[in-house]
């Protein structure tokens, strides 16, 4: 494990539900959360896609939050009985949860008292301590528990969601990275001369993405790491290696 | 947990690479897993998106291995130096590991003596009793170790891989679903009623999902279950929910 070395913050991504397991949804937030933590110095180490059960939830938060600097929850915080998100994150700190006045206002800019029934006011149920995170789209907020973010599944609202939090998150080195893609050419003619130049620069993540579009098949070679000088060395590399080949 | 449910038989999916945790690429293969497996009658219970790290990949497989019933993983046996994977199944099972001729006779079929380096050969290095997978895309083949089965992590590798394994997959009961769908109504007006409807059906994974399309919200009701009457029953009743409201 490579979770703490130094200088890096990490992040651990859950998300919840069952749509995602059942093949119904196509999950797209995992890919926005790395997008938006990497410019703020935050590398996702590990993200679990669970199902919508109080145990497997509670647990996987409680170890995540102690293995990564930060985490990241999405789905469940809907007024539904298959939204258990807050109950599962006051269980994994055994904290006390509860309707909040602070999340009944947010919800009171959208919903009026006669639409504000009993299940959208368990979107106000907050875990003890939490602060809230704005919800620009639907108002029902998320919130932060210790290094957890419990965020909403829908897209567009967890995406608004991410806009109010860049301020609550300390980052570490960035991680950069360079990219050089070759057209025509196989992973395995250039691995042997990859594997040398991995070797050379062993704190640098290089990894080979092959494809295939459209008939023309391919290499993308991508080189990771907080120092941009030793990537624009390995871009040169990488480079003389393609033109060796074409 | 449900993961031991009488008659569900189980699966775990362990997506491999740094590309899908660093937000350079976006999965779909969990999608595509869960769309193969639920027709077979086996259901993804978790899925975890790991690094190119040994002993996370040697891990997680031998965990799942465990707890469920199949295990797919997809990325890392190409050829180059962060191609892993096979070494980390022989790791989880106290295996060796060679090259086979078995392997090596499926990438003759693609590449030219002088095109097979050592390299590529390293594609034809196979945990000890493993039985093959065949790759119809580009040769170079998966592999099942007891209940694991070890795919490539390009998309239309895997997929072409999947046609190849149905017979050696014996599922159970097989989960049907139903759904409902109603534009211009919002979770909260339903969730009442349909807490109701979830009570009264204990076994039914019974899910709420709001969307928000080009200006309309609405909700998709989902519920899941072996039992087909009972389904059709749940149907009438979120018809009528959503008729109610309408």
């Amino acid at each position: 494990m490579t979770d703490n070395q130094a200088g890096i913050v990490t992040a651990g991504v859950i998300l919840i539900g069952d749509e995602l397991l059942s093949g119904l949804t196509q999950d797209t937030n995992l890919k926005t959360l790395a997008e938006f933590l990497g410019p703020l110095g935050v590398q996702v180490r590990e993200a679990r896609i669970i199902a919508d059960d109080a145990h497997t939830i509670r647990d996987t938060i409680r170890a995540f939050s102690h293995r990564f600097d930060y985490v990241f929850t999405t789905g469940g915080i809907g007024p539904t009985h298959d939204d258990i998100t807050a109950d599962c994150v006051a269980a994994a700190f055994d904290l006390g949860i509860s309707e909040r006045e602070d999340a009944l206002s947010e919800l009171r800019r959208r919903y009026t008292d006669n639409e504000l029934n009993s299940a959208r006011r368990r979107m106000a149920r907050i875990p003890d301590g939490a602060v809230l995170i704005r919800n620009p789209v639907s108002q029902a907020p998320g919130f932060q528990t210790k290094n957890v973010f419990t965020l909403a599944g829908v897209p567009r609202i967890m995406r608004g969601m991410l806009e109010h939090i860049p301020h609550r998150i300390r980052g570490g080195a960035q991680v950069h990275s360079r990219s050089v893609t070759a057209e025509g050419i196989g992973e395995g003619d250039a691995a042997a001369h990859l594997a040398e130049i991995a070797r050379a620069y062993p704190g640098v993540s290089i990894g080979s993405y092959p494809f295939f579009n459209a008939g023309i098949r391919g290499v993308t070679f991508v080189a990771r790491s907080a120092d941009e000088a030793v990537l624009d060395r390995i871009q040169r590399e990488l480079t003389d290696l393609v033109d060796n080949l074409s």
